[in-house]
């Protein structure tokens, strides 16, 4: 499944108010919800039209602002961000929204998703002199703008947006505005919603529910959102734009009761996993899902394939950053922490086991090994996606095929190696018909389907070399 | 429904090992297992032999011993407890297992349940000059032990075991043994399991699978299990026993993946659910239950009643102690935590909300609420257990009938009071069906029914005049 | 120096307030004045009339209560202790006060000394059932309390308080009452404060400055002395006295500010160095004392000797206990934390080094080799008190001669091993004229002088018997 | 006392080594004997050659590097900060040293000291499309090198040090040298000093006696000093300097075991306590320092003017950062934490109260009152430096002469505010020639000792005209 490659993707989330008087307890509120994609760092900046100030730490959302910190973010327009460690990342410095005070003005920036040219740009400001205070991609906007000096701060925004490439959703703050600005390729979900009379961006609905949101629209490829005080103004800074939404937003990231371009995610994962069931039926006595984003594709397919869905795997809900991971001596005598195998529902039982993807295969064959261990009689492994091939450059911290057991093996070996009775993914069509086609004209129905047939909806840049020489190396069996 | 009162019930967890080189590992991965049944506060004790040795503390199991505290815990065995609040009882002091020293040896001691005449006996016992260092009732039994003094531990313990009345699932550690009893009804369930020459012992046999144990038999009611470097003896402190084993495990506090008397939680779960859709049949669109501990029942009246399952509610899986709850203010403009409704699944859908049963109406009132907001045209609310009228003197600490709402009201009128379309709770034989009635040759099927029909498997002792009063008074209007 | 031993004595300080609307932050403050009576725990009990509510932890007071705890120990009576670690006493169960909840009323109970029966007492107490949940001896007076039974907690009390012997200052909380106690002999300071109508009682006076409080009277030993709504009450539990106030309180434990019997503590020392320059003049060119305890002594032996007295040796105030110790590699090197000399003091200089004593002598050998590696031609070491040479029962932890260097070596040797070229002691009539004999009828005038000459003013009890042996094996060179 | 504008001034430790194999730890007992120089935060940055890696935060160095990370800061080259907070700067952000990325290179950086032209420098660099990430001055000497782009690292350095003005002790650490700079002025001490092979630069010389090494040379003005693996290699940036010590290192900041241009400062300090004595002797019965930074003074007074010294005044050694500040209503009430005065000293006494200066008055008017509440009296203030009438701007944040008492009232003015009997200063020569004239042919001694007569040795760049208005609105009686 998808989570084994936590830690190393850098998928974000990213929530925004303006015009609220309580605006960063709403921010707050707003990245409680988004949590789930990413619990190694968060923080907020607020204005109250004056100053910017701010608070990041690493850790959950909750333990950053357990001492009372959001007391000292007072104001009206707040922006927030929580985030994934990526590699070698793990570091306070790197922590999101950055604020960068200027002479006269401040600015804070949180980003959501990765440049693809961003080695290049550093370079090139680092030789005018730039210094740059983190590690993070991030901060190369900043750098552009400044360079820019068209002596106005939209025009030097909308320079710097030109000059970056790759997948981001930003938000900035200043001391009279809130802005966002989503790339030509809108790979990542940005939306917009409306408490009364204050604007509220996200990274997913699922946070309008959470602070009392009504959903607006979301926000399209090329655009530049700025609410002020004056309200909500849509501007872009490029008109060449084409639709690709991350199919893994769908698949794997975003919280089901999320709508991503108006489709729910629940309910795309449920029809994938009918789908599956068309395509890939098996006759058994369950099914069951890996929790938790397998879950809907389980039910979808347990329903259409008139078998009984039954809880097979249980996760711990109490697997705190704290605790102590078991020995690996703990560990060959059975000490397992995060899934259990349910017994008195897969002993003597033929099963059906959903999820979302493989990634590795080493976490599949786990659990297919759990599974068997309580007893099933057999185990048939349905994933609800195509096999997953193909390096991410715009978010997901995959950057060679080497690690993606797809990329270097047949379905069948794959089956044997997870040690399943028999292995099916979805097809790539039938996963474009499952979620529903957003964008009905365009290529692949306004997704993007490069994990799976590495079509990349853009030139590759820093990463063109590299990524040419892997698939090359792989020709050659290397 | 039931989490409602957590913070008020008794409910705690127990685990133990003996015979393993890392005893106190083995308890602290056994007990995470078993965090679902108290959040509250967290300790083990470990012994080599010659010393007993402990640390506990407030809080998660994880953030207690996550300063290498296990490491000050060598030993071969070792017994654990996580523990819920009680009422006033969120104090240090507490948590358990407590560790009494004596002059030439040691005791540690672990409780699970609720004692009926702790307090006669504590007066007792303060009466002659005892002095008691916690509000606990736990303590009881270890100063009843010391006065029994026949010179012999066993018979010490069994004297004392004769004393104390209620729900009790005992823990207790030497320097020689591990040692535990189980009240003369089995309220609270308690299994030993074997890691090849060791032997646990735990509250649910989740924690079985988590240690890579293998299940060996339950604890009976009346048994005295004692674990030494002589392996399992099975004794008895009396004969006088009946099975009332507490219906709500099955219903709301145990894990779905334990089995209970042989019956798998989240199977009988499902048969619940199954059952409910038979005898509440509703025309609906959708039907979806309340996370975590409903989920069974919900998949169950779906496949039973042909209706599809969707998630329509999702929990916040980020809800940490440190979190700060929003104020009235922002809770009346709709923010809102730890439950959503899925907008995408319920707008314009009929829904059948499961839930496993409803204590106050308050949180039942909330989740129609939500449910509506999100777009949902009707809700037609399904209990998978009969109405909670009685309060429990055994372990939960609902002491009187005054907060209970179907002690109260009819169903007719908490359907009104929660604001749903429709309310139907499952029968209580349709229960004690589903369930399987483990002991069938025994009333109610072996099962404590008293939160339905008042009907006590044990005099009430110190609860008996205030409950008497209660019934008066509610009879009386009052 | 004493400091030495730090961490092996029992010296702790008490502070209690009665009738004070901020009883529980007096405390704290007059606590803080005490600190450096013990730095391992601390504890605050307080009483608004109806219950009592505690809060203690290991660690520094500020630390402690950093998080509010303050707040929730409202009331009008409060009764603190700060403590020092025992041997393997370092658990959170035995910071004091002690909080002992019976039937129908409450009592703290916090204590500093050390009892010489309480093996004995504990015994008898166990092996009538008794349960002790701490390994403090503290805990002893409650159960000899509860076993008394006369029916009147005062008598009660005196009864318990005739059976505990040796070195004991209780103060005791109850819902109506402040209680403070002193052995027969006073071995430990404790006195009596004001502040307007509220009473306060404190192990040291420099606690009365703190809370602005003036000075009453001192507790004179076998006194009891109530505090309630009424006012102070004198009262007493034996009229079997005689003072024997332990002279290390003079001479390294006391705070320079405080009075003990009426005699500042400072000009004792400073009287001590001056009795010190007349019995053991040596020409030199600078004096300098070990900080902070020597510093005083230092003054007055300089100012006797007609000698510049200089800071010759500079303590680092920012020794925190989290501070990380120089490795064996690195204190070879020369890495030195606590303790500097001054080079441009002491560098081509004959130096007196002051101290107020010597224990085992590593640490006098470690300053004396610091003077000489900054530069000093000579150091002559002079010791404001006499040899220790015996062991203390009463309150310091010192249970054996074997520790002792004064106990196994002539002074010419200790003068050898440390290092020094000339070392020198004050006499034991110079001490006690120095420190101004507070009760000049009484032997020693009221003084207890055992640790240099081996008087113990009462029979040793428990410990008498491994004394006697360890003389004897001394006196046979083993 | 200077102590009362702690918290606004800049005044910092620095610490350096290279070539030893802890270097992180040495610097960590480096940094430790100069915890007095800056309790607000801490930091160490780190090389192994390769890579540059920092640890940093507020707080204390002991809590700073508390969980082990020390160990990861491997290498044998390192250097350290310690910082006080400057108003409005008590962010993590500013903690030094600050670490800056290159593309193919890393630079840390540690400043102690001041600039005077950093806000016009910013300015300039800003406008140029720089980015600060600090609100911290040192950062502009990473920009101003960044600028300067030679192509050489010591060029660019060297351009940059002769663009900053003011007063700077700065450290440098690349991952192939150790870098040590010192203003034209020298208005901060550093020091250079061996262990074997290794070389450490140090701000004060007691951090030398700490880590076991030798003193070896002062840095002196305009020096750029280079330690890498060829050794020890000294190179000027400008042959433009003067000597201007600050004086106030003499009298307050530094320790009084450090020797500062081969002066130790607690000679310097005793000498000016008898010079002090001489000019301004008062008949009195005993004489005491304020605590800590005015003791040696005060033992020097006494010896000359032949009067008792004698501690009457204590500071509380353990006032933690998380100490609770008593309520107004408290203090009004007399509670006070810091300092005591000893009743058994001054009571009935005439007093001479040393003190190292006097900044607002309102420390010297409460201790002043201390000691009369105590008893004293007759309380005779002498300090031991000339009225302090003029601001710094060369690392003491005292900006305007506002703030000044000595600025706007006479000695006799100040004297009735203060409430003292009488005071008196030492002479601007009598200071001059007490600490003994550095540089005996350079104005002043080699001293800055513009805090007294306003005769600043550089132009103020940034402050002139607010320090000239500020000149004018006080002769226009503003």
């Amino acid at each position: 499944m998808l989570a084994e490659i936590k830690g190393l993707n850098e998928e974000c989330g990213i929530f925004g108010v303006w015009n609220h008087p309580q605006a960063a307890e709403i921010t707050y509120y707003g990245l409680h919800s988004l949590q789930h994609r990413g619990q190694e760092g968060a923080g907020i900046v607020a204005t109250d039209g004056k100053v910017l100030r701010g608070h990041r730490n690493l850790g959950l959302l909750a333990d950053v602002f357990k001492h009372g910190e959001l007391e000292g973010l007072p104001g009206s327009g707040a922006i927030g961000h929580v985030r994934y460690a990526t590699a070698g990342g793990k570091s306070l410095g790197n922590v999101q929204p950055f604020l960068f005070h200027f002479q006269d003005s401040s600015l804070a920036l949180a980003h959501n998703g990765n440049l693809i040219n961003a080695k290049t740009l550093r370079k090139e400001l680092e030789s005018e002199g730039a210094i740059f205070q983190t590690s993070s991609d991030t901060e190369v906007l900043a750098h552009l703008m400044k360079r820019s000096r068209t002596g106005d701060f939209m025009q030097d925004l909308k320079v710097a947006l030109r000059k970056v490439k790759g997948g981001f959703a930003y938000m900035l703050l200043t001391e009279n505005a809130m802005i966002a600005a989503l790339d030509p390729n809108g790979f990542r979900p940005l939306s917009i919603g409306r408490i009364g009379d204050s604007y509220v961006i996200a990274s997913e609905t699922c946070a309008f529910e959470t602070v009392g949101a009504e959903f607006v629209r979301d926000v399209e490829p090329g655009e530049l959102i700025v609410v002020d005080d004056d309200g909500l103004h849509i501007d872009s800074f490029t008109k060449d734009i084409k639709h690709s939404i991350c199919s893994m937003e769908y698949i794997y990231f975003a919280r089901p009761d999320s709508d991503i371009a108006g489709i729910n995610v629940h309910s795309a994962r449920k029809r994938s996993g009918k789908q599956l069931a068309r395509e890939a039926f098996v006759d058994a006595d369950v099914v069951t899902g890996v929790p938790d984003s397998s879950i809907s594709a389980a039910i979808g397919y347990a329903e259409e394939a008139g078998l009984p869905y039954e809880l097979g795997l249980i996760k711990n809900r109490y697997v705190a950053r704290t605790f102590i991971q078991p020995s690996q001596e703990l560990r060959e005598q059975g000490v397992r922490m995060k899934l259990s195998a349910v017994r008195g529902v897969v002993e003597g039982k033929r099963v059906v086991m959903i999820d979302d993807s493989i990634v590795r295969g080493t976490t599949s064959k786990r659990i297919v090994n759990l599974l068997r261990e309580a007893g099933a009689l057999e185990v048939h492994v349905r994933i609800a996606s195509p096999p997953l091939a193909f390096p991410c450059f715009y978010g997901i911290d995959i950057q060679t095929r080497n690690e993606l057991i797809a990329a270097n093996y047949s379905v069948d070996e794959i089956c044997r190696i997870i040690g399943a009775d028999s292995l099916q993914y979805l097809s790539e069509d039938g996963l474009i018909d499952a979620i529903g086609r957003p964008y009905p004209d365009e290529p692949y129905g306004g997704l993007c389907m490069a994990y799976f047939n590495g079509d990349y909806p853009t030139p590759l840049y820093d990463y063109e070399a590299e990524y040419l020489a892997s698939l090359e190396a792989q020709k050659n069996g290397l």
